[in-house]
């Protein structure tokens, strides 16, 4: 049977293993200090489609079609794909993946959705409900901007809190059996709100998630922060960051030299205007199966704390007035 | 270790159990033919809040706190609740669990939430890894038909194929020990599309994702469709249910002496006018926490198949002319 760690963590018995994983951008992404860990750049925003709605879930399609191709499998192959994205009703992942034929499990985690995805495609796959599940998410800049700020072509003037919606998508297919990093735990996260009403700051409003969940990390498995060669975040930014670094030691926990966070590391964040780093569902998926894995394959890093954030609101509860609840969900990866 | 059967279905070696759920709804389901059956109706559609959207989190917060009540269990005791609703970003089940302090996992399956977030759940529970897991969704007339079709104020004329979102919830919990139905078979779609871009017409959108999983079920466990005494879909409304039973036969299943739908069920469909009868997620999750559970547990039902079917576009997609992906799970609940 599988341990359950206190409140929110399982501790694999026979830990999952990440047998292969790609990581799609945009020509941005491509540009930035982590482009050549890519597996494909697509200068074309819209990837040859007619909206960028649709090409979002191209860049989906092109993430689990180079991961299977990777991991030697074919569609048929896959007992589950679990998958979900920034846009209204996920579409992005229905449009993507509707031509498959993989059994399909819909999820909504805003930008944690990456790693709700691996917790539970680890859970079925530990179970022995499935040999092979993949996990994967995508955002894309023009899709996101529009729907939840503003029509690109107006032009506003974004505040120096903002982040930058990456385009890209991650996929990464998780395994009974094989070589690679292995996922050994999952942590889930709860939902926490402490009142933050400025759409333009989501690291403010999702750093108190993760601080809740890497400290749920720890006090579930009895593991401190120097366990990890490196504690990732998805996109805080550079605030989220510094709020999560500097809060977190309130619990007890002080993890500032290891932490590094997706949304710091995909931009060289002056020179391309990104003021406070990059966002979205693909900002952590694409970071994590492409520069990720290959540092872990490398020997760079052999035990990785991965804890990705999610804003619950929508533009419409915003405008309404109401807070932004938050959530982390995080998983343990070692070689 | 669990049965894998066939390519997308499940057996629980030790099937979960259902040990107490619960429905509320609101007036114009109260006074359908299952006003009877629901723990809670709310003649206040908007349950004391400011707008629609916040009340269809009340809704949710309302089925939870009913169910717990039931199951005499508190929040604490529970390991995971599995959630997701059709507002954009699945707001309503964000606002209306914030306050729970449960580990959450956000699920996005359109109308067919109730099934994957019941199918989810039994699969934590079945594994070991969580021992009661809280399984719930909702609609709300008000909120789903400003989103996807016109504001409520503009009177626009219903087609006779357009069905009414159901304004409720219903939850269950589902654990590894105790008395009530059981969780027996979780069968898990694909997306499906046959190329239908009518929004008013869901139930032709759906039902070949009902048939396509239905006859999986059925092709996986070697069962026909008389071993059960109700084999019942979500909210096909009365056109999509005569789709679905006349279809299937092409796959060699006859399931119409046994059919039946929750949006068919909910409502008095001429008497309240509600053209091809209920839809939304709250539809299958009031119907099937309420009316069923008390049909199985009097002994009426023993064995029910459970196929609930969401159709996965949005307003946007529909707009620029795409057609409508859908997906149907199923679970066995078996005395």
């Amino acid at each position: 049977m599988e341990t359950k760690l206190g409140k929110q963590t399982i501790k694999f018995s026979m830990p999952p293993v990440i047998t292969a994983s790609a990581a799609v951008g945009g020509a941005k992404e491509g540009e930035g200090p982590l482009g050549a860990d890519f597996d494909m750049i697509v200068s074309d925003d819209k990837m040859g489609k007619k909206s960028w709605d649709l090409a979002e879930g191209a860049f989906q399609s092109a993430a689990i079609e180079l991961t299977l191709k990777k991991a030697k499998l074919k569609n048929n192959d896959i007992d589950y794909v679990l998958s979900g994205d920034l846009q209204n009703q996920c579409v992005a992942s229905h449009y993507g993946l509707r031509e498959t034929g993989i059994p399909f499990l819909g999820l909504y985690g805003a930008c944690s959705t990456m790693v709700e995805s691996m917790s539970l495609a680890a859970a079925l796959v530990g179970a022995g409900y499935a040999n092979h599940a993949v996990c994967l998410t995508s955002s894309h800049f023009c899709s996101a901007e529009k729907q939840f700020r503003n029509p690109l072509e107006y032009g506003g003037q974004r505040t120096p809190t903002s982040q930058w919606t990456v385009t890209g998508s991650g996929a990464a297919v998780i395994s009974s059996s094989g070589t690679g990093p292995r996922v050994t735990h999952i942590t889930t996260g709860r939902i926490v709100d402490k009142g933050i009403t400025d759409i333009n700051n989501m690291g403010a409003a999702m750093a108190p998630a993760a601080i809740d969940t890497i400290s749920a990390h720890f006090r579930d498995t009895g593991r401190e922060p120097d366990y990890y060669d490196l504690i990732l975040t998805g996109d805080l930014g550079v605030i989220g960051s510094d709020i999560l670094c500097d809060l977190i030691v309130n619990e007890g926990y002080d993890i500032k030299s290891r932490h590094n966070d997706c949304g710091k590391m995909i931009y060289y964040i002056k020179e391309q205007d990104v003021h406070a780093g990059g966002s979205g569902c693909g900002c952590c998926a694409s970071v994590l199966c492409g520069h990720i894995m290959k540092e872990m394959k490398s020997g760079r890093y052999k035990r990785v704390l991965v804890a990705a954030t999610g804003a619950l609101m929508n533009s419409l509860t915003v405008q309404q007035g109401e807070s932004i609840p938050a959530i982390s969900h995080a998983v343990a990866i070692e070689m």
